[in-house]
Protein backbone atom coordinates (compact mmCIF):
# COMPACT_ATOMS: atom_id res chain seq x y z
CA UNK A 1 0.00 0.00 0.00
CA UNK A 2 3.03 2.05 -0.02
CA UNK A 3 2.18 3.40 -4.03
CA UNK A 4 -1.83 4.01 -3.05
CA UNK A 5 -0.91 5.89 0.49
CA UNK A 6 1.13 8.77 -2.14
CA UNK A 7 -1.54 8.53 -4.71
CA UNK A 8 -3.43 11.61 -5.54
CA UNK A 9 -5.31 12.02 -8.47
CA UNK A 10 -5.25 16.06 -8.49
CA UNK A 11 -0.76 14.99 -9.19
CA UNK A 12 -1.81 12.58 -11.82
CA UNK A 13 -3.96 15.48 -13.55
CA UNK A 14 -1.79 18.07 -13.40
CA UNK A 15 1.19 16.16 -14.97
CA UNK A 16 -1.24 14.63 -17.99
CA UNK A 17 -2.47 18.10 -18.40
CA UNK A 18 1.08 19.55 -18.62
CA UNK A 19 2.48 17.04 -20.72
CA UNK A 20 1.17 18.22 -24.69
CA UNK A 21 2.30 21.61 -24.05
CA UNK A 22 5.60 20.07 -22.77
CA UNK A 23 6.14 18.16 -25.97
CA UNK A 24 5.21 21.10 -27.72
CA UNK A 25 7.33 23.37 -26.59
CA UNK A 26 10.36 20.77 -26.72
CA UNK A 27 9.66 20.09 -30.51
CA UNK A 28 7.49 22.53 -32.42
CA UNK A 29 9.66 23.67 -35.36
CA UNK A 30 12.67 22.48 -34.30
CA UNK A 31 14.57 21.58 -37.11
CA UNK A 32 14.66 17.31 -38.54
CA UNK A 33 17.96 16.87 -37.09
CA UNK A 34 16.32 16.47 -33.72
CA UNK A 35 13.14 15.20 -34.48
CA UNK A 36 13.79 12.18 -37.08
CA UNK A 37 16.70 11.10 -35.30
CA UNK A 38 16.62 7.74 -33.59
CA UNK A 39 19.07 5.77 -31.56
CA UNK A 40 19.94 3.12 -34.46
CA UNK A 41 18.02 0.28 -36.14
CA UNK A 42 14.79 -0.16 -34.43
CA UNK A 43 14.69 2.57 -32.05
CA UNK A 44 12.23 5.44 -31.81
CA UNK A 45 12.77 9.16 -33.28
CA UNK A 46 11.09 12.01 -31.37
CA UNK A 47 8.43 11.63 -34.63
CA UNK A 48 7.97 8.23 -33.71
CA UNK A 49 7.50 8.55 -29.49
CA UNK A 50 4.97 11.27 -30.25
CA UNK A 51 2.60 8.61 -32.36
CA UNK A 52 3.14 5.99 -29.69
CA UNK A 53 1.31 8.80 -27.31
CA UNK A 54 -0.77 9.75 -29.33
CA UNK A 55 -2.14 5.46 -29.85
CA UNK A 56 -1.69 5.24 -26.15
CA UNK A 57 -4.66 8.29 -25.62
CA UNK A 58 -6.76 6.57 -28.52
CA UNK A 59 -6.85 2.42 -27.67
CA UNK A 60 -5.18 2.42 -23.93
CA UNK A 61 -5.52 4.72 -21.03
CA UNK A 62 -9.28 5.36 -20.83
CA UNK A 63 -10.33 2.48 -22.65
CA UNK A 64 -8.22 0.57 -19.81
CA UNK A 65 -10.33 2.68 -17.17
CA UNK A 66 -13.57 2.10 -18.02
CA UNK A 67 -13.00 -2.16 -18.81
CA UNK A 68 -12.09 -1.85 -14.14
CA UNK A 69 -14.99 0.13 -13.74
CA UNK A 70 -16.99 -2.25 -15.84
CA UNK A 71 -15.94 -5.54 -15.89
CA UNK A 72 -13.17 -5.85 -13.39
CA UNK A 73 -11.12 -8.59 -13.52
CA UNK A 74 -13.47 -10.32 -15.57
CA UNK A 75 -12.18 -9.08 -18.41
CA UNK A 76 -8.42 -8.59 -19.44
CA UNK A 77 -7.25 -5.42 -20.82
CA UNK A 78 -6.47 -5.55 -24.52
CA UNK A 79 -2.70 -5.75 -25.50
CA UNK A 80 -1.20 -2.47 -26.52
CA UNK A 81 0.31 -2.47 -29.73
CA UNK A 82 3.80 -0.47 -28.94
CA UNK A 83 4.15 -0.78 -33.14
CA UNK A 84 1.30 0.99 -34.44
CA UNK A 85 2.15 4.61 -34.99
CA UNK A 86 4.72 3.59 -37.67
CA UNK A 87 1.41 3.10 -39.58
CA UNK A 88 -0.97 5.78 -37.78
CA UNK A 89 1.92 8.84 -38.53
CA UNK A 90 2.45 7.80 -42.11
CA UNK A 91 2.12 11.01 -44.52
CA UNK A 92 1.89 13.45 -40.78
CA UNK A 93 3.75 16.37 -39.84
CA UNK A 94 5.23 16.31 -36.45
CA UNK A 95 3.08 19.68 -36.18
CA UNK A 96 0.21 17.44 -37.26
CA UNK A 97 0.82 14.45 -34.52
CA UNK A 98 1.14 17.19 -31.48
CA UNK A 99 -1.98 18.66 -32.38
CA UNK A 100 -3.36 15.32 -32.28
CA UNK A 101 -2.11 14.83 -28.84
CA UNK A 102 -3.02 17.88 -27.19
CA UNK A 103 -6.89 17.21 -28.54
CA UNK A 104 -6.99 13.62 -27.57
CA UNK A 105 -5.36 13.78 -24.16
CA UNK A 106 -7.84 17.06 -23.64
CA UNK A 107 -11.00 14.69 -24.44
CA UNK A 108 -9.94 12.27 -22.31
CA UNK A 109 -9.01 14.14 -19.20
CA UNK A 110 -12.62 16.04 -19.53
CA UNK A 111 -13.98 11.72 -19.38
CA UNK A 112 -11.96 11.31 -16.47
CA UNK A 113 -13.40 14.16 -14.78
CA UNK A 114 -16.82 13.12 -15.80
CA UNK A 115 -16.02 9.70 -14.31
CA UNK A 116 -16.31 12.06 -11.02
CA UNK A 117 -14.02 8.68 -9.19
CA UNK A 118 -14.26 8.74 -5.59
CA UNK A 119 -11.20 7.28 -3.22
CA UNK A 120 -12.90 4.04 -3.25
CA UNK A 121 -12.44 3.57 -6.86
CA UNK A 122 -8.99 3.84 -7.10
CA UNK A 123 -8.75 0.08 -4.91
CA UNK A 124 -11.14 -1.44 -8.20
CA UNK A 125 -9.26 -3.70 -9.84
CA UNK A 126 -8.14 -5.27 -13.33
CA UNK A 127 -6.48 -7.63 -15.38
CA UNK A 128 -3.72 -6.84 -17.29
CA UNK A 129 -2.72 -9.57 -19.75
CA UNK A 130 0.85 -9.89 -18.88
CA UNK A 131 1.31 -8.28 -15.42
CA UNK A 132 -1.68 -9.79 -13.64
CA UNK A 133 -4.25 -7.64 -10.86
CA UNK A 134 -3.76 -4.10 -11.34
CA UNK A 135 -5.51 -1.29 -9.55
CA UNK A 136 -6.87 1.99 -10.91
CA UNK A 137 -4.96 4.08 -8.83
CA UNK A 138 -1.97 1.94 -10.71
CA UNK A 139 -3.09 2.62 -13.76
CA UNK A 140 -3.55 6.44 -13.38
CA UNK A 141 -0.28 6.38 -12.00
CA UNK A 142 1.08 4.55 -14.95
CA UNK A 143 -0.50 6.96 -17.28
CA UNK A 144 1.15 10.15 -15.63
CA UNK A 145 4.70 8.11 -15.51
CA UNK A 146 4.59 6.89 -18.78
CA UNK A 147 4.07 10.48 -19.99
CA UNK A 148 7.62 11.12 -18.02
CA UNK A 149 9.31 7.81 -19.32
CA UNK A 150 8.62 9.35 -22.89
CA UNK A 151 10.02 12.73 -21.92
CA UNK A 152 13.10 11.13 -20.46
CA UNK A 153 13.44 8.77 -23.78
CA UNK A 154 12.83 11.42 -25.89
CA UNK A 155 15.90 13.98 -24.00
CA UNK A 156 18.14 11.29 -24.59
CA UNK A 157 16.99 10.67 -28.19
CA UNK A 158 17.82 14.13 -29.41
CA UNK A 159 21.29 13.84 -27.04
CA UNK A 160 22.31 10.84 -29.03
CA UNK A 161 22.35 13.24 -31.98
CA UNK A 162 24.80 15.41 -30.41
CA UNK A 163 26.91 12.57 -28.65
CA UNK A 164 30.17 13.02 -30.28
CA UNK A 165 30.05 16.82 -30.95
CA UNK A 166 30.38 17.11 -27.27
CA UNK A 167 33.64 15.79 -27.31
CA UNK A 168 35.44 15.64 -24.06
CA UNK A 169 32.39 16.83 -22.29
CA UNK A 170 30.08 13.52 -22.92
CA UNK A 171 32.06 12.04 -19.43
CA UNK A 172 30.01 14.64 -17.70
CA UNK A 173 26.43 14.13 -19.31
CA UNK A 174 24.28 11.95 -17.55
CA UNK A 175 21.62 11.74 -20.40
CA UNK A 176 24.75 10.14 -22.53
CA UNK A 177 25.00 7.58 -20.78
CA UNK A 178 21.72 5.82 -20.37
CA UNK A 179 21.24 3.31 -22.20
CA UNK A 180 17.44 3.06 -22.32
CA UNK A 181 16.89 0.32 -19.62
CA UNK A 182 15.67 -1.95 -22.50
CA UNK A 183 12.63 0.13 -22.63
CA UNK A 184 11.65 3.73 -22.79
CA UNK B 1 36.71 14.92 -36.39
CA UNK B 2 32.84 12.89 -36.51
CA UNK B 3 31.42 15.38 -34.11
CA UNK B 4 31.98 18.70 -35.95
CA UNK B 5 30.81 17.07 -38.89
CA UNK B 6 27.49 17.14 -37.39
CA UNK B 7 28.16 20.66 -35.97
CA UNK B 8 25.83 22.97 -37.21
CA UNK B 9 25.08 26.38 -34.98
CA UNK B 10 21.60 26.40 -36.24
CA UNK B 11 20.70 23.19 -34.08
CA UNK B 12 22.18 23.95 -31.15
CA UNK B 13 20.64 27.50 -30.92
CA UNK B 14 17.02 25.44 -32.10
CA UNK B 15 17.63 23.53 -28.74
CA UNK B 16 18.87 26.43 -26.55
CA UNK B 17 15.79 28.77 -27.67
CA UNK B 18 13.28 25.75 -27.06
CA UNK B 19 14.76 25.05 -23.60
CA UNK B 20 12.89 27.89 -21.22
CA UNK B 21 9.53 27.24 -23.03
CA UNK B 22 9.76 23.46 -22.47
CA UNK B 23 10.40 23.93 -18.63
CA UNK B 24 7.88 26.80 -18.04
CA UNK B 25 5.01 24.04 -19.61
CA UNK B 26 6.35 21.03 -17.64
CA UNK B 27 6.66 22.46 -14.28
CA UNK B 28 4.86 25.70 -13.83
CA UNK B 29 2.16 25.68 -11.43
CA UNK B 30 2.84 21.75 -10.89
CA UNK B 31 1.70 20.60 -7.21
CA UNK B 32 4.85 20.79 -5.06
CA UNK B 33 5.27 17.02 -4.96
CA UNK B 34 6.61 16.89 -8.32
CA UNK B 35 8.82 19.98 -7.97
CA UNK B 36 10.05 19.35 -4.40
CA UNK B 37 10.95 15.81 -4.09
CA UNK B 38 14.28 14.76 -4.89
CA UNK B 39 15.65 11.30 -4.88
CA UNK B 40 16.83 11.29 -1.82
CA UNK B 41 19.93 12.19 -0.11
CA UNK B 42 22.12 14.46 -1.91
CA UNK B 43 19.83 14.85 -4.95
CA UNK B 44 18.29 17.23 -6.50
CA UNK B 45 14.10 18.27 -6.84
CA UNK B 46 13.10 19.95 -10.22
CA UNK B 47 13.40 23.42 -7.99
CA UNK B 48 17.28 22.89 -7.70
CA UNK B 49 17.58 21.59 -11.57
CA UNK B 50 15.80 25.12 -12.49
CA UNK B 51 18.67 26.93 -10.07
CA UNK B 52 21.47 25.10 -11.72
CA UNK B 53 20.53 25.82 -15.12
CA UNK B 54 20.73 29.60 -13.83
CA UNK B 55 24.05 29.33 -12.47
CA UNK B 56 24.97 27.86 -15.68
CA UNK B 57 23.80 31.23 -17.74
CA UNK B 58 25.39 33.41 -15.58
CA UNK B 59 28.66 31.72 -15.41
CA UNK B 60 29.46 28.93 -17.24
CA UNK B 61 28.05 29.07 -21.14
CA UNK B 62 28.90 32.74 -22.56
CA UNK B 63 31.96 33.41 -20.07
CA UNK B 64 33.40 30.11 -21.56
CA UNK B 65 32.91 30.82 -24.93
CA UNK B 66 34.26 34.43 -24.42
CA UNK B 67 37.39 32.80 -22.99
CA UNK B 68 38.06 30.64 -25.75
CA UNK B 69 37.29 33.26 -28.03
CA UNK B 70 39.65 35.89 -25.89
CA UNK B 71 42.28 33.78 -24.39
CA UNK B 72 42.33 30.26 -25.86
CA UNK B 73 44.18 27.75 -24.45
CA UNK B 74 45.99 30.48 -22.45
CA UNK B 75 43.66 30.48 -19.54
CA UNK B 76 41.74 27.87 -18.50
CA UNK B 77 38.02 28.44 -17.44
CA UNK B 78 36.91 29.07 -14.04
CA UNK B 79 35.31 26.05 -12.44
CA UNK B 80 31.67 25.32 -12.19
CA UNK B 81 30.25 25.62 -9.06
CA UNK B 82 27.68 22.41 -8.85
CA UNK B 83 26.31 23.37 -5.86
CA UNK B 84 25.42 27.44 -5.92
CA UNK B 85 21.45 27.00 -6.43
CA UNK B 86 21.19 26.14 -2.67
CA UNK B 87 22.26 29.34 -2.08
CA UNK B 88 21.07 31.40 -4.67
CA UNK B 89 17.59 29.85 -5.34
CA UNK B 90 17.17 30.56 -1.53
CA UNK B 91 13.64 32.35 -0.74
CA UNK B 92 12.65 32.08 -4.31
CA UNK B 93 9.28 31.08 -5.75
CA UNK B 94 9.69 28.59 -8.74
CA UNK B 95 8.20 30.51 -10.89
CA UNK B 96 10.74 33.30 -10.24
CA UNK B 97 13.25 31.02 -11.09
CA UNK B 98 11.89 29.91 -14.89
CA UNK B 99 11.70 33.30 -15.02
CA UNK B 100 14.96 34.12 -14.49
CA UNK B 101 16.31 31.38 -16.35
CA UNK B 102 13.87 32.55 -19.75
CA UNK B 103 15.45 36.10 -19.09
CA UNK B 104 18.94 35.13 -19.20
CA UNK B 105 18.92 32.22 -21.57
CA UNK B 106 17.46 35.22 -23.81
CA UNK B 107 20.35 37.33 -23.45
CA UNK B 108 23.16 35.11 -23.72
CA UNK B 109 21.77 33.87 -26.96
CA UNK B 110 21.94 37.11 -28.56
CA UNK B 111 25.28 38.01 -27.35
CA UNK B 112 25.66 34.49 -28.86
CA UNK B 113 24.23 35.75 -31.97
CA UNK B 114 25.85 39.08 -31.76
CA UNK B 115 29.17 37.62 -31.81
CA UNK B 116 28.69 36.19 -35.75
CA UNK B 117 30.62 33.01 -34.95
CA UNK B 118 32.12 31.79 -38.42
CA UNK B 119 32.86 28.02 -39.14
CA UNK B 120 36.29 28.54 -38.96
CA UNK B 121 35.55 29.83 -35.36
CA UNK B 122 34.64 26.47 -34.49
CA UNK B 123 37.73 24.78 -34.20
CA UNK B 124 39.29 27.24 -31.97
CA UNK B 125 40.34 26.09 -28.73
CA UNK B 126 40.41 26.40 -25.25
CA UNK B 127 41.16 24.60 -21.81
CA UNK B 128 38.71 22.90 -19.64
CA UNK B 129 40.33 22.80 -16.16
CA UNK B 130 39.92 18.97 -15.62
CA UNK B 131 38.91 17.93 -19.59
CA UNK B 132 42.07 19.41 -20.87
CA UNK B 133 42.01 20.88 -24.53
CA UNK B 134 38.05 21.59 -25.85
CA UNK B 135 36.93 23.26 -28.95
CA UNK B 136 34.31 25.79 -29.23
CA UNK B 137 31.89 23.69 -31.04
CA UNK B 138 32.11 21.13 -28.37
CA UNK B 139 31.48 24.13 -25.95
CA UNK B 140 28.11 24.99 -27.67
CA UNK B 141 27.06 21.22 -28.49
CA UNK B 142 27.59 20.27 -24.86
CA UNK B 143 25.72 23.75 -23.98
CA UNK B 144 22.80 22.08 -25.55
CA UNK B 145 23.07 18.43 -24.48
CA UNK B 146 23.29 19.37 -21.06
CA UNK B 147 20.10 21.65 -21.07
CA UNK B 148 18.35 17.76 -22.56
CA UNK B 149 20.83 15.92 -19.42
CA UNK B 150 18.53 18.27 -17.44
CA UNK B 151 15.47 17.61 -19.06
CA UNK B 152 15.94 13.89 -18.43
CA UNK B 153 17.01 14.46 -15.10
CA UNK B 154 13.83 15.90 -14.26
CA UNK B 155 11.34 13.68 -15.87
CA UNK B 156 13.61 11.18 -13.70
CA UNK B 157 13.04 12.92 -10.61
CA UNK B 158 9.51 13.40 -11.07
CA UNK B 159 8.74 9.61 -11.62
CA UNK B 160 10.76 8.99 -9.01
CA UNK B 161 7.71 10.67 -6.76
CA UNK B 162 4.83 8.09 -8.42
CA UNK B 163 7.61 5.03 -8.06
CA UNK B 164 5.90 2.78 -5.54
CA UNK B 165 2.25 3.68 -7.01
CA UNK B 166 2.74 2.42 -10.30
CA UNK B 167 2.63 -1.24 -8.99
CA UNK B 168 3.75 -3.80 -11.26
CA UNK B 169 3.59 -1.86 -14.50
CA UNK B 170 7.24 -0.45 -12.73
CA UNK B 171 8.72 -3.07 -14.99
CA UNK B 172 7.92 -1.44 -18.05
CA UNK B 173 8.87 2.49 -17.45
CA UNK B 174 11.83 2.67 -18.54
CA UNK B 175 12.61 5.84 -16.59
CA UNK B 176 12.08 4.27 -13.22
CA UNK B 177 15.31 2.11 -13.72
CA UNK B 178 17.31 5.04 -15.08
CA UNK B 179 19.97 5.18 -11.89
CA UNK B 180 21.12 8.55 -13.04
CA UNK B 181 24.74 7.14 -14.30
CA UNK B 182 26.30 8.80 -11.47
CA UNK B 183 25.25 12.15 -13.46
CA UNK B 184 22.69 14.51 -14.37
Amino acid sequence: MAGLSRFNLADIIAVLTHTPATLDALLHGLPDTWVRGNEGKDTWSAFDIVGHLIYGERTDWMPRVRIILQNGEARPFDPFDRFAQFKESEGKSLEELLDDFARLRRENLAALQALNLQPTDFTRRGKHPALGVVTLSELLATWAVHDLTHVHQLSRVMAHQYRDAVGPWSAYLGVLQCDGHSAP
